[in-house]
């Protein structure tokens, strides 16, 4: 018997698209804003991993050396597979109307769009900062239960005002239908502002979304939110129990002890970010944008050709068409990365 | 300003309670359905491992070797962080009603409710099979978009029969609004029915979930989906395309070649269990029911104190109470953790 499949799906998932993440071969991989740096996985964190059992569902060795680090206390924190996962869970536990403002990380419009949420998606300004008055009058009348702001901001690079994200966070916690505030603070580690931790006492409507990701351990997938223990609580009920490995868990545990080489890192990239900034500068029909993050978007003509042009001759960028047209976003690599990113570049624009 | 976020919070989840898996102390834990053999991560594996860099999206080289192990194209498999990834993301592509039989394994109707889907719950029939008419009825009647079929049955042990899965499952197809049916076979290793992987080809609304969880690696959160390619690229819709880390990837793909390893293992605890099950009928006051599964299920008299005074002493079962009241379920362990068990029982129940 023959039936349709996709007409027996919801109809917001009838319309959706996959998310386009194949693996694209090449020599020098600055699409994704991976870390260059790795770490060695040692045989002392092996030997306490028993493949059978299952993993510590509370990830409490994690949580506890986490919490101590960023001086926060464990009941505030709650980990996914990777931030998407947290966003997964925040907008089924909230549900929407979900706002964020365009062009930013495309999850919360995919994973929005998968549960059937209404968005809200609100233009950035001129100067890649958030439209205030825009997004005031969304809170007053089309009531967001959830607003996402990434900051530095993923594709623009920028981080927001400060005084405007908190405008925000304030005018959600008064409105007649209050709402979560989540700042996404993915790049947060690369940037010269501290971030919204400190505020978290003052507002319990904020999360705030952190990830290993950036800092050297994509591979592991593990995010963190950190709110109020309610709201914690309540994301808590539809968490997966089980939905950090054994395997990340002990690595990570094992590894983000090393903090100094951690900073060393992070130290590494923001100085090699400002030497490519200035290399792109330099070239005649390119025009970056300042960073926070750990990568530089840029404007150049023909960029649908550049793109292709870079990746023929192994360097991988990210296309941006659709998201900020006639921009490429270019992930900061190693010294070497750079130099050969910035060679293939200038024989490509010729 | 003071705000309840519970107030916020969708209504379906207001009055969820989180899924308790704490890790509760013992000396032998016979709890949660896992393999008691383990396996090493070897040096090699790890080398392959660049923690820095996001996972394979598509998981090619593991979907490669299970494909090839169980005769299958890599096409129609998708994974899962665990099962219980696949079965949220099922439910959110397909929705609900959600029809699955009580008792059975509890993620059905958690998740069910977690994504705000209505639930419709059939008792087992005496025999703890499925009660064809009543799903028959429900079928016609309350059009399930999804029905959850696990076999062998967690917590009853028993695989369903055969004949009347498939009515079920002809039955859904041939509806006015056909549903999905997903037989999930978490336990089938240890089965000695052949599982309905042949019968894919005939029923393009059947599902099959297989996982890693019970065979020795729990700890990596591996589940996966076989379905025809048309449910798999609806569901591959909502994955969070980086679902599966890298080192899990790396571990089962290094680890799962070995497959005379896992059959041995499989052979030690199939038999393992059946010394169990005649040493539990021995004990005045157990009833067992036979098991097509990794654990046995029991009637015992003051279950709730029995499971107590087997904890004081180290042993850690899994009391039923609110899903088959009266009873409790073992693990099967190694021989000796099955004797130690055994000898504990008999002193408790004295």
């Amino acid at each position: 018997m023959k039936i349709s499949i996709k007409s027996l799906v919801s109809p917001n998932i009838r319309n959706l698209r996959a998310y386009n993440a194949k693996e694209i071969p090449c020599r020098v991989k600055l699409d994704a804003n991976e870390s260059p740096y790795g770490f060695e996985i040692t045989d002392k964190i092996l030997k306490s991993i028993k493949t059978n059992r299952y993993p510590d569902p509370e990830a409490k060795a994690l949580k506890k050396i986490i919490s101590k680090n960023l001086w926060l206390t464990p009941e505030n924190i709650l980990f996914g597979n990777g931030s998407d996962e947290l966003i997964y869970y925040l907008i089924t536990v909230f549900g929407g109307p979900v706002l964020y403002p365009v062009p930013t990380f495309s999850m919360y419009g995919i994973i929005s769009q998968a549960l059937g949420e209404k968005r809200i998606e609100v233009p950035l300004d001129n100067d890649f900062d958030l439209n205030l008055e825009k997004i005031l009058t969304a809170i007053r009348k089309q009531k967001p239960k959830l607003i996402f702001l990434s900051s530095p901001n993923n594709p623009t690079g920028n981080c927001f005002s400060s005084e405007r994200i908190l405008k925000i966070v304030d005018a959600s916690l008064r409105a007649s239908k209050p709402g979560i505030v989540v700042i996404d603070e993915a790049y947060q580690p690369f940037s010269s502002e501290k971030g919204f931790l400190p505020m978290l006492s003052d507002y319990k409507n904020l999360v705030i979304l952190r990830t290993l990701s950036k800092i050297g351990f994509a591979g592991l997938r593990i995010g963190f939110m950190i709110a109020d223990k309610e709201v914690i609580n309540e994301v808590n009920k539809v968490r997966l129990p089980f939905n950090l490995n054994s395997i990340s868990q002990a690595v990570a545990a094992g590894l983000i002890k090393n903090l100094k080489t951690i900073k060393l890192h992070i130290g590494l990239i923001t100085s090699e970010r400002e030497r490519l900034l200035n290399e792109l500068w330099k070239i005649r029909g390119i025009k970056p944008y300042p960073s926070e993050a750990n990568f530089i978007l840029f404007k150049v003509k023909n960029s649908d050709k550049i793109y292709y042009r870079l990746l023929k001759k192994g360097v991988l960028a990210r296309n941006m068409r659709g998201t900020v047209d006639g921009c490429l976003r270019v992930t900061v690599g190693t010294k070497k990365e750079t130099n050969i990113f910035i060679k293939v570049l200038k024989e490509v624009m010729k």
